[in-house]
């Protein structure tokens, strides 16, 4: 057991935060990782209207009974949804713990989260937006840095550096993601301060995942140089996989092409038919460096606990050094 | 304390590497470093003869009596040195531990240094360069990550993930840098695996570091945003301090400019300047992301054990938690 500000704050058993992920977070996926004691979050983006997020929302309340996060995107979407109804249907399903993600704090949303007990964990990529979120009200941030898969923010600090200088910048607790794929990569943000340690790319390689196995495979050859990092032209920085798909968005980028053009080569449409048909190169996939570290696909559980087991012994090695 | 095998290989008290800084890392500084508990490590690259070099390591063993390590630049230079005489001198000094540095392993001298019982540590930026050391008999290789101040390798991987990429492709210690400017960088790459934390721009602000009050000053006041990356075009990417020297070999760099241009601007003659007048825009100076949690100006006794202090208490705090 490692106990943390933030576990307490959640009520979870492991200082870990399965990250949100857009066309795989879904009821099932987040649950599964909640079950495991980490902190499930699931995606809401997807669900493009409030009955459908109503849906997703009373599946994954059946799913688990452990402590479980929604996401709410708030970066600029090619065919925007009306957030606030999003908001109000989390609330009246009596969701707990919102995670917003993006360059601006959710202002108008704040007192609702409040008044309805919420615990608003505010995700970015920059100091200057986590004092942002802290200063509006935010119980955690989560920063992420250069290593990241997906957002990656435009000042490519990389976490070992980002994750004290936020830390240093604050009084409510951060957690640090970007680049951690096992037991060492929890140790070390938590030795940095981190009440807790944000997985991505890592339960990409689970059963559970709901991706094709053709991209499971893939994932575990990458090494850690198998990343790029796309759409700076549009100071919207995402590390991905670096697949054809990803060099075609970097020739648009190059090629000065019309913003849409870009944006429709990187679109999340794209990853999603990926994803459900296994073929690698017809979309973008945000993955981090920490790629290079898996080499096994098993389940959520199994991840979840032999990386904390792993923690834990490197704690105890550490102090006995 | 904190044992590891490197602190136990080298005979030091802390797991920590002072980092060989050209223009710097004179016999004083080193020695310095070296008193401390830390590893002290001279550059020997600015001593073009033979005869100076012999003359700073006489006043380099004069200085301490703990273990102290010489540096072999071995990266392209401008004015090239003989470096097998360089070699030579050391040994025939006695030194015990030699790094040397750059992306080829000095195959030529490891016969030598093998003969001498040298310790041999390798510096690089990949793990496909520690590797090659390892295979050719480095008893110790550093690597160093994309938060470096100085050179960073071509991939750009960050040090949360490089360090243990590194560590999984090796069966020698690996010592990690790159942003670790205090207990908590160092107690973040012990946990994930590494024998002892490099440490270098961390340096730069302390009472002995044999630079100009103005650049320490300036150092002080650096945030983790006010490093870049210069000489990508010529495949020898460094992070340097963004001031107007390292701003013009960027234009330099994007007006594709004679080689020799942007490497004369970029020269380590000019940064000696800087260094001995306090001009802060004549050179380019190697500073890491971790400038931006640099906030004093101690000794190097007060700075290492001070660092060392906030690592044992952060371990103490990972036991307990």
């Amino acid at each position: 057991m490692v106990k943390t500000k933030v576990t307490e704050m959640l009520g979870i058993k492991y200082p870990i935060f399965c990250g949100n992920m857009m066309n795989i977070s879904y009821p099932s996926f987040a649950a599964a990782c909640s079950d495991t004691g980490a902190l499930g979050i699931m995606a809401s983006v997807m669900f493009r209207t409030p009955d459908d997020l109503r849906e997703a929302l009373i599946e994954l309340k059946s799913l688990t009974d452990k402590p479980v996060a929604v996401n709410l995107n708030l970066f600029p979407m090619l065919k925007p949804i009306k957030q606030i109804d999003h908001v109000k249907v989390m609330l009246d399903e009596g969701i707990k713990i919102i995670e917003t993600s993006g360059h601006q704090a959710p202002d108008k949303y704040i007192p609702l989260f409040k008044d309805h007990g919420v615990t608003w964990i505010h995700k970015c990529a920059g100091v200057r937006y986590a004092k942002k979120a802290a200063s509006l009200g935010a119980d955690i941030v989560e920063v992420v840095g250069w290593e990241n898969g997906g957002a990656t923010g435009r000042y490519d600090i990389g976490t070992l550096v980002l994750t004290p200088a936020t830390i240093d910048g604050l009084n409510i607790p951060v957690v640090a993601g970007g680049g951690i794929s096992d037991g060492r990569g929890v140790a070390a943000v938590l030795a940095l301060g981190a009440e807790a340690a944000l997985i991505g790319t890592r339960l990409l390689a689970t059963k559970e995942c709901p991706i094709h196995e053709n991209l499971k495979k893939a994932i575990l050859k990458a090494s850690i140089y198998d990343t790029t990092i796309i759409m700076r032209s549009l100071n919207a920085t995402h590390r991905v996989w670096n697949n054809q798909a990803a060099q075609k968005v970097l020739e648009l980028e190059n090629s000065k092409t019309d913003q849409m053009e870009i944006f429709n080569a990187a679109a999340g449409a794209k990853s999603k038919i990926m994803y459900e048909e296994g073929n690698l190169d017809v979309g973008v996939v945000s993955v981090g460096q920490g790629v290079g570290l898996i080499h096994d696909i098993p389940t959520v559980k199994d991840l979840i606990e032999g990386i904390m087991q792993e923690t834990n012994e490197i704690i105890q090695k550490l102090s006995n050094m």
